[in-house]
């Protein structure tokens, strides 16, 4: 897990709000909720996380050291492959795969002892069986420690939309289709946490739910697909460091599931999915619950249970992409001389600080002027003031954290009440009344 | 725990974004961080949450009930207040009390066996030792399972802060005095959990460090105290409805602490608590982490480690104050006719919705000019639409959820480009230009 500081927690922020806003403000028919972390035990009964969401792992006896069997055989592969076996750790492989498939443990076990895998620590091949890990983090509640009080934490957001799904409905008299959005942590214990914050134990999702009429999930699921894709569009970054990924193997629960892959650095990887999941948890809540979940459709005259298209976006990886597509080391050398900056290339209305307020000089009345546009415009977005260091400096320090604007207050400014605007992209420069910076600035930002 | 629906997330969520606003934006040198909830355990080593965050508890061996040893004891002396013995339980409650400064388990344990005190479900007085009971949540990081690896959920969001300072202060180039507020998730495995949303065992924090040179922290702590109470008294709540309680017991971290006092229906309760921590924290980050983190002050040249004032404010208590003081059963009768309404006086920046736009009746055009409006509307702030029922059970909807603005759109709108603009509180109607609509909300929200 990591922490943000002061300028990735506001652009995180920024992002979660922008969600936010796009999916329950700027969509007919979607509102948000806020459930809790801690959920009733039997919500992940019903919702598969207790039987299924795990990994088979193996011991090695010697070292106490566990592996993820999947890890430990595709190392041995890469080994052989390395020693120019390619064959071999094909078949290797595809005999995984088969066995993975069908949950044959043993089958697993012995394809480690046949290969002759070692740990890497011990040295030796003294395994356990295999068995299940389950992801979920568990914790006791109330005081007194006996199993009944075992709760997990959640490992995903949908399910706490899930069981609020006829609260929303009934209290606000909603007509599907309509859809539900949450943000919030939720929380794996991945073997294998890595790459950043793209994959960490602790991560915020971003999620809406679609309930929708039963027949008509091709049409929404085209939908979401399209709606999402122009969501990410809009924030400024060229649709081919986009691609939709769909599922071919479908989990249990799909009947058509897709990613939008972004092109990080280390290649493309999911930063959202999209899954057509039929009534596959309404059911299941309904019947752990043993409550209805139907819904009464006024215009068939009908009940049914409503089918989902769920929206589901991890705000981390969508911290890392824009950060990824953002930054920038730029050459600016001149035949005179050489010269580069970074610069972090946020859309406006994402960057941590919108306008940053420079006095020239630190006295003759400059700060005062500037302290006067600071107070203008703080009460109606980020601004950031300086007065240390060379102008030059100041930029570079603003462009190093995405600031788009700055303003410098100089001398002429307390004759004729106008100051420079500078453009973090373009680094021109312009002459503007002071009276103006605020409408400038908020053109861009909302 | 609990769970907050389409409205209460937003008002949830408009208050957490009013406080952070205010805090991080409109002070000078205040900025966000945003920490995880895992911490790396040795933090509540440091912090003392590890010895000394837990209540002493004693289990009925026939029962198995576990119960903390203050509220038995409290619970058996009211009982003796009702028989008429007043001064027998003043005595027991004394007892108790020394017993408890004392940290004297044997002690707590003789004073309820030699007042035969029985448990309520099996009647017997048949006890455990007493025995400390910590509050915070554990849980297991890794596959692994060791003891090494058990982490706790944070009990208070301010340790992510202490650890941060460091970085926060050098990438950033803050200067004595300055601040670092955060928002987030807490959890407490509180014994009892009670009044609704007023004691969670997962809850929300809003907290704030502000550093500063030893010696000052009486001047800051009653800047903080004056500031914190502006903050409340900005929410449009009467002055008469708060107070401070001061403490005089201090906590051995704390050199002046105060709470913020709401009157709550079930009567003043603390909101926020602001206390002065000398450097009671990074004194102990520093020995546990063995990183110096002293400050060097440019002014006087010299090292050393700041003093800390710190304002913790819940959100979800907050939540519960903004619901208190804004729900009111208005009557509204008349010499012809009896009526009445609830309404939730909610201020304008804080209510989930600020406008209603209702169409008269849901043909001749009118739907579209009022869709005309929302378009104009909802990108800038929460807008509801609705066609269905008279135009009074809409009104009184919208007052059930504090929406402070209604639009109506009649055939007049149709000819003139008016509209009727009706105000929650007042109930006033007025005729204005549908062009002015989006002004005169945002005359109020922002």
């Amino acid at each position: 897990m990591y922490d943000y500081g002061q300028y990735g927690s506001e652009l995180k922020k920024n992002i979660r709000d922008y969600w936010w806003e796009s999916m329950t403000r700027l969509h007919d028919n979607i509102v948000g909720i806020d459930a809790a972390i801690f959920m009733h035990p039997t919500t992940w009964k019903a919702s598969g996380h207790v039987d299924n969401f795990s990994d088979p792992m193996i011991d090695n006896k010697d070292s106490q050291k566990r592996y993820r069997v999947d890890h430990l055989i595709e190392t041995y592969a890469d080994e052989l492959e390395a020693m120019g076996k390619k064959e071999e750790a094909d078949t290797l492989l595809s005999a995984m795969d088969r066995l993975l498939a069908a949950s044959d443990f043993e089958g697993l076990k012995k394809l480690i002892e046949d290969n002759k895998i070692k740990c890497g620590m011990s040295g030796t091949a003294n395994w356990s069986d295999v068995r299940q890990f389950n992801l979920m983090f568990s914790t006791q509640l109330g005081s007194v420690t006996d199993e009944t009080n075992e709760i997990w934490l959640r490992p995903e957001t949908a399910q706490g939309i899930f069981v609020n799904f006829q609260n929303v409905q009934k209290t606000g008299r909603m007509k599907v289709p309509f859809g539900i959005a949450q943000v919030g942590k939720a929380f794996r214990n991945e073997i294998v946490a890595r790459q950043f914050i793209f994959r960490m134990r602790e991560f915020e999702q971003m999620e809406m739910q679609y309930f929708i009429k039963p027949g008509t999930q091709k049409e929404w699921y085209e939908y979401w697909k399209h709606d999402r894709m122009q969501w990410h569009l809009s924030l400024g970054i060229s649709s081919d460091k986009f691609r939709f990924h769909d599922h071919v193997k479908l989990a249990h629960y799909a009947d058509a599931a897709t990613d939008i892959e972004f092109e990080f650095p280390m290649g493309f990887k999911e930063v959202e999915g999209i899954q057509s999941r039929t009534d596959f948890d309404l059911k299941n809540h309904q019947e752990y619950s043993r409550k209805k979940l139907t819904y009464f459709d006024t215009e068939l005259n009908q009940h049914y249970l409503p089918y989902v298209i769920e929206t589901s976006i991890g705000l981390d990886r969508t911290v890392l992409m824009i950060l990824s597509e953002a930054y920038l080391e730029e050459d600016l050398s001149t035949a005179e001389k050489k010269d580069s900056r970074v610069v972090l290339k946020f859309p406006s209305k994402l960057a941590p600080v919108k306008l940053a307020i420079l006095p020239l000089i630190k006295k003759d009345g400059l700060p005062e002027i500037a302290r006067e546009i600071l107070g203008s415009c703080r009460a109606h977005f980020r601004c950031f003031y300086e007065e240390k260091d060379t102008i030059g400096k100041r930029y570079r320090r603003m462009d190093a954290i995405g600031t788009p604007f700055c303003v410098t207050v100089d001398h002429q400014s307390l004759e004729d009440q106008t100051a420079t605007i500078r453009y973090r992209d373009s680094m021109q420069q312009e002459r503007i009344p002071i009276s103006r910076i605020r409408e400038i600035v908020e053109k861009e930002i909302f």
